[in-house]
């Protein structure tokens, strides 16, 4: 048996957050449920795709009972998001589970073999470090979009974590383009790991609802943990090597551009009209003070557009993949930006001007 | 030759106007093309589907030259969408269109055959006749719903408008459900025709486009045009006989029922979450003052709740898809309304409560 009364709003966003890590289309039914738990006077939702677990603390006034029981995740989102007053009463007994609010009665049928629900507890041990909760959403809004889903090499297909030096590294990579971010950090110790890219998206969620305004993070080797107040996500490492990124850094530059971002991203937008329906390549032609924009579409024709900028350096034509350029500048979200170039086969570095710790590495196309 | 200038938000209003109502997936390349046409001082926007036919009329200070050009709408629609100034030049010359707005410039291949682009003629003839644009846009919201899109009854996949006795009657149905609106009219003449579901919701966009208050409609057999201002749709029919509707609408009510629609919806709302997830169905329950809504789910449980209504006549047991049901209230938009019930096998007649011209027809399902 387990009863207990809470508010409809505390008990929606604490399932919401912990439904939000289940997979649509897992083999086993029972990792379809969130698992709630009594312990300690709270109740505690369990959520996990064994590769990312969530363990979101319900507050209730007070609860009757021991038992703990699972029911279907999409289920009980739909049901108490839906339900007609605050006050909602849950009552567990001989595996039904009764929900009340007002007038509207919900009689549910539970999971069985509930102790068979994989608990992924967090070890007391491991290296504890803590961040700004914005700055960590930042930090991973401006990698996490140059991250692969689908690359062979399973080291792509997530963020790499790398502390070293007193700074967080983080670094995503599909292969043709790098992000880099970091950040000083008050820790000595120095590690490195991968996590998956949709365990990121999880962690990303859970950075823009939580109200706490710092990550308290524990790495213990093949599992890390983020806690933030009521909420913990638990996940599982890549157990992969990742690539030398420093390898790929340009060095040499030859031509620096430096440009309004609005300015590039609209006359950018106007010529992948016509790139997206022809080549899937806009051409960069520096001169001078200028930078013209251009695409070719053999079926519909032809858009040029160029916008003022400050050169030092060389003069340069080049192509790149217009939707790398559009999403590195969106991501950067600065005014001005730097254009590094070394030449028309090398990787181009774009970066804010007059901000540290953030860089994007581009590979031009084949004219 | 052509060559015009002309506001950006003209421009795009007319051309997004006219490019909804061409087919994503069309056999015959030009019909996914735009034509402009140079007429009496003005230029004719023409988009044809061969079923559906716009033809948008863009003010423009004056033009030079008198050819016509066609160009494919989805790329002419993102070109001008995205335009840096208000000042566009168009210029079309020796099968070229040169589009120059600010610092961009467009050069854009046109299509060669022009003249085969099937240009649809209203007739000078036919019956006229005029409607206040927000009472056609509410009848159709009312009625268009409930039309089929796949029925292999042809005449059932559209709206039927029926004018008789100095009324406009709009009738649709899937043969589940049927709903009927109707509306007094300043005509004399009798007449009927289907209008394919396609095409009406063509005309419902253009309704909620258009600032104009007075849609006037010509009806000449296999063709109806629907004239707004500066846009005039025209419509091939579906010649097809319409079932007799009048003798589906059930009478000798033995059940009347008045309820809040809002508290219905709700209560509705939360039964369906266990009703859709099981059997699609929905009990209602009538006793007294009270209706009870439950549904059952073999794999998840129960859900029940009630409402207070007010009824006259016999208790009753029956049951529904719910969907049909949240799609009446919705569309009905009215506070109050009544559920008139002959017997758990016969249609269910919804109205709204004090409001003449508009009414449902539900069939129940078994238990």
């Amino acid at each position: 048996m387990l009863k207990f009364v809470v508010s409809k709003s505390e008990v929606q966003e604490k399932i919401s957050v912990a439904s939000s890590s289940i997979g649509s289309r897992t083999v086993d039914p029972i990792l379809q449920c969130l698992l709630f738990k009594p312990v300690n006077g709270h109740i505690n939702i369990h959520a996990t795709d064994l590769q990312t677990s969530v363990i979101s603390t319900v507050k209730v006034g007070e609860y009757e009972g021991s038992e703990s029981f699972a029911v279907d995740a999409d289920l009980i989102d739909d049901i108490v998001r839906n339900l007609p007053e605050d006050e909602v009463i849950f009552e567990y007994a001989n595996g039904k589970l009764l929900i009340k609010s007002g007038k509207a009665r919900y009689n549910l049928t539970t999971v069985s073999d509930v102790e068979r629900f994989p608990i992924i507890e967090t070890d007391e041990g491991g290296i504890k470090f803590s961040i700004d909760t914005s700055i960590l959403e930042e930090m991973l809004d401006r990698v996490s979009f140059c991250a692969s889903s689908e690359s062979a090499m399973r080291a792509l297909n997530g963020v790499y974590w790398e502390v070293h030096g007193g700074f967080l590294r983080l670094v995503a990579s599909d292969g043709y383009r790098l992000a880099l971010a970091e950040q000083k950090l008050d820790i000595d110790n120095e590690f490195d790991f991968i996590i998956a890219l949709k365990s990121v998206k999880e962690l990303e969620k859970l950075l823009s609802s939580t109200t706490e305004p710092t990550i308290n993070i524990t790495f213990d080797h093949s599992i890390v943990s983020f806690n933030a107040g009521d909420v913990t996500m638990i996940v599982r490492t890549v157990e992969e090597t990742f690539p030398d990124y420093k390898r790929v850094l340009p060095k040499a530059f030859k031509t620096r551009v430096v440009l309004n971002s609005d300015d590039f991203s609209e006359a950018l937008k106007r010529v992948m009209v016509i790139a997206k329906r022809g080549t899937e390549k806009v051409q960069l032609k520096i001169s001078d003070d200028v930078m013209e924009l251009s695409s070719q579409s053999p079926d519909y024709g032809d858009a040029v557009e160029n916008i003022p900028v400050t050169k030092d350096g060389e003069d340069l034509i080049v192509n790149f993949n217009p939707k790398f350029l559009s999403e590195a500048i969106k991501h950067i979200d600065e005014k001005e930006v730097e254009f590094n170039f070394v030449d028309n086969l090398s990787p181009l570095q774009i970066n804010p001007r007059n901000v540290e710790g953030y860089m994007y590495i581009v590979l031009p196309v084949r004219a």
